[in-house]
């Protein structure tokens, strides 16, 4: 005997949490809308000219979106059959977020600093993502990152160690009349220059220290390859791996001829 | 029966759309050199102490340019076997615009503003490259390009995310004296670090702001191989497949044993 | 007959030179701490303001580390069965470099360009990581880049041409008023453009500048595609190579299907 | 019958033109030093403060190497067996090139630009390292390059179409208080953002700039995927294609089961 409240909860359940009917797929849109809306919002309050203008405006529509924002938050606690699985879940805290600092700010001042926390509204964004071939995609991408972590890692300690002791050199080389003031500021310089950024803030002036500028970019230009060559190498391998997998529930391996997913029933050929 | 008036638009069709012949191929060769001189022309007018001596000299060059693609554009109208589609087809407008600026700058003031469409000229170019080799290495292209789609947004989109927390941190922790005068423009400096380009207008001071900044940028030079793995395996499975298409005609796939395309009579092997 | 002696010694190498057991373990992490604080302390008290109020605290902590050290070089020397070996090593004089600086600085004046030494205390990282799987992937990376070494020297030097023709023509079109002061100048500021840095701190102001600027741009931001292909391909067939490695010893090559290492017994399947 | 006279000439091409005797190797490496002293020469007389300090030394230095290098032309020239095509041959111009300038100096005034011509030495040193391994590497190199240019010209029209219609955008969007002083100097900034090189010597102020300005680079980021994925895929195929020629002569396929290459005998494999 299914009581009415628990028809509703199912049927917010399927609206709110899933994308797979109509309903289910315009609420995603709306509620994408929305979180783009609230962030332009933010970023606008920042804007110094824009503040003194529409101070009013803005602090209305923060208000508006907070309001959505609760009402969203408690039907997702109501609808889900585990509440507090929810409440603690990485999208649940992040939906938290997004509109505690309003509430927070009746209470402190120094809104500045809660700006930043309401821009984390964005993480949201992903949420809605997830529900679709990007999720595929992504796990692609995230085995072959993870596949690599080890050549990554040992390739950024190598980085680190060259931009500390190119950054060491140049600072006994240079000194502080150039602007290499500290050995930390002589780093940032390194890895400034290594990433080929470039700000031109800090720059050498000696003839050795332009040679040993030189031969860092060089180095910094050419070690590009080793990430792309370690990443290409498993992306190749990923895609290789994920073919045999079912693009609906990711579930594990299925045999190349297997027309439907034996866990999901999804049709994965003709 | 086919009347003399036919054989002539038979006739231009073959030069004017086609390149396969010889009277086709110095159309196209004449028609390349009167764009990008007509371009130069442009580019010329833009710069202040030209635009001074030689004023007279430009104004008289650009109605000549008008003027002959004008004719060309009729005549492209006259010899198609469809006018309307022709005219409606995205290089029949592309092929309007580039005469119609001039035209309009007989009514309009504010002349300065058409130069920007005038430029689209550019796009003409295209038109001629599309009748040679080109468009096959483009269709391999374009293939690895569509295939690595859903990767691509899926990385933009985690790199977007990440500018504007980032952005929003600096906004925070550098504040207005530094230049970082609002969340908007944060996250325009954190893409110009972060895409490695560097110009400096805008650049940390604080320690705590260096740091940050150092962590985008070996992010930045790190994730730039995620891209790069994309397109390279895509591009390797497009060239792959494009093995087996005919370079001449690009319809379909063929058995690798053909000799012949089966579609146009492309000799593929000897 | 084993002495208590040997035993110790036996013990002490255990901890100090394997990471295999749980006292190892725990040594190796404890020196990875005490290193990386050591360095921090060297990066302070070059950052003038930070040297001048805590000026005490930085070499007290300066010798508590040097003392450290010593203990650890002498445990290390009594452990080893070939102390001579490992004297003359290169871990040894990485060992030695740690803390001979500060005994230096007793008898030399000019401390300043003995930091340089002491952030060599650095290199003292790789010891511990060596112990780990990134031994793995570092000889991976090692193999592939040693296997490209002559088609990266191809390379580079190709750009240094390059860079040098260009960087003169550079003299010769910008010369002395634009910041191009002489050749060596000019062709620092190619390797800051061709490498994609971009300081700013020199840059063409003659429109033929900005034009030849421009080719380099071009030809820098395509040919950075040389070393990636290059080091693809080879890092694509280290890995391929290194299945078939146990990756416990590395040494010599193994049957795919082998179940143990032939070498070290380690289980490479199960 | 072979002449006194003849055999000089046999020894001496040996010596100079070849690199597989001991005398042969010693005069290459004699050669290359020289050169690349000769090089140091010419950029030390275009600093400025060496110039007038050491403008004798330098002066007489200049025409030491001039010397050597008429010497080493005029034997070249005796040594070869058909002097005319040596004469005409790339390389022959190349050393002609080598000591000419000093000689025409005598004649004309404004040996400034001659500075350019003497750089051009450098040439001679790839003479040098034809010689060896490296011209196995370089075909690799030259046939991927080869093999990609049509994909890479589509590429590069493709950018600068986008570099063109983007530059002309911000001409009028940010127009001339910004730096943005025509469409040249737009394209201008439009190469130096989307290369990622970003001098910052122009920079966009108004937000609808740093708008497209972002966009620029997030392409110009992300675009540089393209032409590595094409090299990548090429340089493997080339690598593949060149395991079956013979790394001695270069000439012609052979059968991987060779071990002996029919053409110049050299041992492939034991």
């Amino acid at each position: 005997m299914i009581r009415a409240n628990d028809k509703l909860r199912k049927k917010l359940y399927i609206i709110i949490f899933r994308s797979d009917t109509k309903a289910g797929k315009s609420f995603d849109v709306l509620l994408l809308i929305l979180i783009l809306l609230s962030i332009l919002s933010v970023f606008l309050e920042s804007v110094g000219s824009v503040r003194e203008r529409y101070y009013h405006i803005i602090h209305i529509l923060e208000w508006v979106f907070t309001f959505l924002f609760t009402i969203e938050y408690l039907l997702r606690i109501y609808a889900s059959h585990k509440p507090l699985r929810y409440i603690f879940s990485f999208y649940g805290i992040v939906d938290l977020i997004a509109f505690m600092p309003t509430y927070l700010s009746l209470f402190f001042i120094g809104t500045q600093y809660l700006i930043v926390v309401r821009a984390f509204r964005l993480l949201r964004v992903f949420r809605i993502l997830k529900l679709t071939r990007f999720l595929y995609e992504g796990n692609i991408l995230k085995s072959a990152l993870r596949a690599s972590l080890y050549k990554i890692v040992m390739f950024l300690s190598s980085v680190i160690t060259l931009v500390t002791i190119i950054g060491t050199l140049m600072y006994i080389i240079e000194g502080e009349k150039s602007g290499f003031t500290s050995i930390p500021m002589s780093i940032y310089w390194a890895i400034v220059t290594i990433t080929t950024v470039g700000y031109g803030d800090i720059s050498p002036q000696s003839p050795l220290g332009q040679i040993l500028a030189s031969i860092l970019m060089v180095i910094g230009y050419g070690i590009i390859a080793v990430p792309t060559g370690i990443v290409s190498v498993e992306m190749s391998k990923a895609t290789e791996a994920a073919k045999t997998k079912c693009p609906n529930c990711y579930a594990g391996l299925h045999n190349e001829k297997d027309r439907f997913c034996s866990n999901c029933g999804h049709q994965m050929k003709k």
